[in-house]
Order: structure tokens, then C-alpha cells, then sequence
């Protein structure tokens, strides 16, 4: 019998999923995420969140990926470079100790972009490689949150991965902007109104500033009556998504994309895609806990 | 001798030129701005401000732009169509009853884009206009603020116009996402780099989402030091600037443009505009007054 618990590490939240001979077993979660685990107090965060398994699978290898290996998590644990194959990331795992053993942390990796650009992930890696070893076929992968992901993907390897801060800017224009005064946001998502605002947001554009202008357009279509107040959280949602969407596509043309995930989120997501015209289909399965047992397997952890 | 006042009512502030022989005698100013003036109060808040002028020149002639002519405002005059002329403006004031006289509103100025999606303007359309009476040759203004408006005029019109969210983009982000964590919000301006920001903001993109993605940059160059907290800022408002830049340039291709204004925002637009190989001037004089003095003008405003 081979065991393995793999530990998802977020900023927000850490699931923890037992394996047995590469099944899932069992999960446990909580939401000690790296925001609110104090430094040096990682090791007992992860003592209470695996505390139901201590009797039966004291000696089980651990191994984690996510913001646990970041600036503010346990250790910090050096990116590696794209292209990034699976046998990489299981030769580069950091080990810290932990109780009578270890856990072996997988580094995040970086992407430079034409213009030389670095752009950076910590556990969607071990999502996408995970998706792969699943049997996904497509070569683009999009992980919506509020950093949404998109990622090219070969079959052991992490092409290369774009960023858009789609979530944290639509919540900041929402609370903190001239925008905020004319939506309700407590009104319920309006499938019209995020059509029409992916549509603005996918039109052609001249230049990245586009958007800036775009933006202005919850706010005056709304002077006209063309937008009402429940209408527009959902026509805002859908402008940027829409511009993100056609921004990935543009770079990646992807005939087919796989969503990771599928909340509510991930489903704006898939809508947008379609009117690009591009089938999208969901992974709900664990493919994080499948990632990090395929890297163990490589690094030869087991027990 | 004739007389005009001429009130410039903003959001924020309000400013009031007397004007005698269409030449400025005298100014006052406050920050009785419409978002501070009560419903109702409008009367109240211009007395207080012209209080000085009240016993020589109380049968001066008023006229007033701006916000004060909105929703929010004194009373809500509607938006002329694009292209409008000089004329129309003239012909389309609505008077207000105050003291013993009136007050002329000037309309604001609505633009529909080729997809169809309005856009507003209220103030700005008699600055470029004063500007055009200047002598201003450019046929592209620039009017920098928290909502930066470009401006296609011909001699006697504005011919269309475009409004970026740029400032407000810039404060909401700064302030309430990741990016402001490694901001340096008090550092002192940094002009490489607002020039490397005005480079990435500018460089050819493949759809207006293109910039969600961008400003990520100003967090992963921070993570490999090629940028440090104290530039972030500077970084961060050349990259909004620079996207903005670009995409009025590539709409309008202008040969030169005028900036009305010369705060260091301004100055801001100057330096991305120059990155851009488009020569910019500033126009420093008070175009507000010398606009509303040619609308009363047609409209027979004088004592």
C-alpha cells in the first residue's frame, strides 16, 4: 500500500487529500491560507488540519505546492523557468522538516514573456500537469480566480501562462470607482447584461488602454437608461471578462479551451468563451492532489 | 463697458472670472464643488462665492458650466449631440432663476462611438472651444484629470470626443489590490521609471484585456527586484498613462496635441506623449472663461 498526502497551499484556504496506491481516499480543509498563517507557525497549521489522519498515517509522505512556497509562506522555494516538465519540478522539490519527517514543497514556476516580462505561479503547475495526467487533451487550460490563470500545456509540460488580475480589478472598480455609485451589487447575475458586456469587451481594439475607455461605458450607459443599476455589476463582469477572454485568445487561438473549476466563476468564464466561439469544457476533478502524486511519484516519495 | 461672469462648476470646485470687454478682471474660487453643495443650496453657494463682486457688479450677466448642469447639479440641462458648434451651444442654454437675474447653463456634450456607446462630457467642451478661440491650431486636446478626456475639434466645434478612466483606474488599483502592497505610495516621482511603465502600457497589444494583464507586471518585477517599491508608483501610472496615450494616438493620429492645463499630471501626458513621437503643448491660459464669454456672446448675454 503507497501513501501520500498532498497539500493544496493557497493564500485564502489548504485542502489536504489523502492517497492511497494514487487514489483519493480522503480530504480534509480549512481556511488557515498563507494570509493567515503566522511565519513560524506553519508547521502547526499543518498539524491541525491532518490532525484526523495522525494515528493511521503518521508516516505517510506530505507534499505541497501553492503559496506555501512563496515570500510569506513556510519556506520560500525558487520559481523554475518555462518551458517546466514534470520531471523538473519532482528533481526540485525543498524539503522541510516537519514532526518525525519532512514536507516536500514544489516549487512555483516563471514565465518571461516576449518583452521580457516575468510573469509567476505557485500550485495551478501542479493543477494543469495534474489535468494532463487526467487525460485532458486541449494544449490551453484557464484557471478563473481572482488572479485568473491561462496556461499552454504540453503533455508533461508547462508551455507558458499569462496572468490577468480580471477579479481583483473588477472589485476594485466596483467598491472604489465613480462606477461603484450606479451598481447594485447585491442584484442577481443578468445573462444579458454580461453578453452584451463581453461583447464591448472582446471588440477589436487599437491599443491596451482601450480598456480604460471601455469601462466609462457602465457609467454613461447607465445616464441613458440603456443599463440599469441591477444590471450593471453583471455588464461590468462581463466587459472585462469579455477583454481578458479576447486578450488569451488573440495570443494562445486555442480551438478548444478546459476551464479548471466549475463555480460561478468558471461558468462567466465559459459563457464568454462561447461567444468567442471557443468550446470550453470543465475538469472538476482533483487535479492538484493528482499533480502532486504524479511529482512525488518522480521525486520517489512514498510510503 | 460689458460684463460677464463666468462660472467654471465642477465637481470638486468652483470657479468664478468676471470678465469686462471679454477681457479677465478679476477671479474667485472655492471648493463648494456640486458634490458638496446640497440639493437646493446651488443659489446659496454661488452667492457665498460671488459675495466680493455683489455690490459693483450684481447686474453682470452669469453664465455657468459644468457639472453644475447634471443629475447632481443645479438643474439637469441635457447633453447636445456631437459634432456641436459653437452656435449650438449658444442657442441651447438653460436659464435658472438667482436673485434677481439668471444663471445661463450650458448643455454638456454626448458622443456616440462607431459600436453605438455614449460618452459625456460637462465643462470640458467650452475649454477646448475657448482654446480654438485662442488660436489653438491642434485639432487633438488632451484635458488630464481623474476621468481624461480627448477632444477632436475643429474651428467653431467639438467634433467627438473620448473619456479614460485613467486616474481612477490608477488610485483604485494603488489602493486596493496586490499592487499597492509593493507600492511606495509616498515615494517621490520617478521619471525612468514612468518611462518604463509608459513603454510596457504602450507596446502593441492584442486586445484591450491585454492591459488586465500588464499591470500584473507591477508585481512580478517587484518579486525579481527589477523594480523597486519606491518606483512602483511612477511605474504603475506611466504603464495606465502610457496604455491611454497609445490608444487616443491610434484613434485620432494626431501630428500634435494640446494639453489644456500644466499640473504635474499634465506634465504626466507630456512625457508619454513625447515617448509616442507626438508634440505636445501646453495651453495654460483660462480657456474655460474665454469659451463661456463666446457662447454668451452668441446668446446675447451682456450688461
Amino acid at each position: 500500500m503507497s501513501r501520500l498526502i498532498t497539500v493544496d497551499w493557497g493564500t485564502t484556504n489548504v485542502r489536504a487529500t489523502l492517497m492511497v496506491d494514487g487514489v483519493e481516499r480522503d480530504a480534509l480543509a480549512s481556511d488557515d491560507g498563507v494570509q493567515r498563517v503566522r511565519a513560524g507557525d506553519f508547521p502547526g497549521a499543518l498539524r491541525r488540519l491532518l490532525a484526523p489522519w495522525w494515528g493511521e498515517h503518521a508516516d505517510a509522505p506530505i507534499i505541497a505546492a501553492g503559496m506555501v512556497g512563496s515570500q510569506q509562506g513556510w519556506r520560500e522555494v525558487a520559481y523554475l523557468d518555462c518551458p517546466a516538465y514534470l520531471e523538473q519540478l519532482g528533481a526540485a522539490l525543498t524539503y522541510v522538516e516537519f514532526e518525525n519527517t519532512h514536507v516536500a514543497l514544489v516549487p512555483g514556476l516563471t514565465y518571461l514573456d516576449a518583452a521580457g516580462i516575468p510573469d509567476v505561479m505557485r500550485g495551478e503547475e501542479v493543477q494543469v500537469l495534474g489535468a494532463k495526467r487526467l487525460g485532458t487533451n486541449a494544449e490551453l487550460m484557464v484557471l478563473p480566480g481572482t488572479h485568473c490563470k491561462w496556461a499552454s500545456v504540453s503533455a508533461e509540460s508547462v508551455i507558458g501562462f499569462r496572468t490577468f488580475m480580471t477579479g481583483e480589478v473588477f472589485a476594485a472598480l466596483s467598491a472604489h470607482t465613480i462606477l461603484g455609485r450606479t451598481i447594485d451589487s447585491s442584484a442577481p447575475f443578468d445573462a444579458d447584461a454580461f453578453r452584451d458586456g463581453v461583447g464591448v469587451g472582446m471588440a477589436p481594439a487599437n491599443a491596451s488602454g482601450d480598456l480604460l475607455s471601455r469601462v466609462f461605458s457602465a457609467r454613461t450607459l447607465t445616464l441613458f437608461e440603456r443599463l440599469t443599476p441591477a444590471a450593471g455589476r453583471s455588464y461590468l463582469s462581463g466587459l472585462l471578462i469579455g477583454a481578458e477572454v479576447a486578450s488569451a485568445c488573440a495570443e494562445y487561438r486555442p480551438a478548444d479551451v478546459v476551464i479548471l473549476g466549475e463555480d460561478t466563476l468558471a461558468q462567466y468564464y465559459a459563457q464568454a468563451l462561447e461567444v468567442a466561439g471557443i468550446v470550453a469544457s470543465p475538469e472538476t476533478r482533483n487535479v492538484s492532489a493528482v499533480g502532486m502524486h504524479a511529482i512525488a511519484s518522480i521525486a520517489g516519495l512514498s510510503a
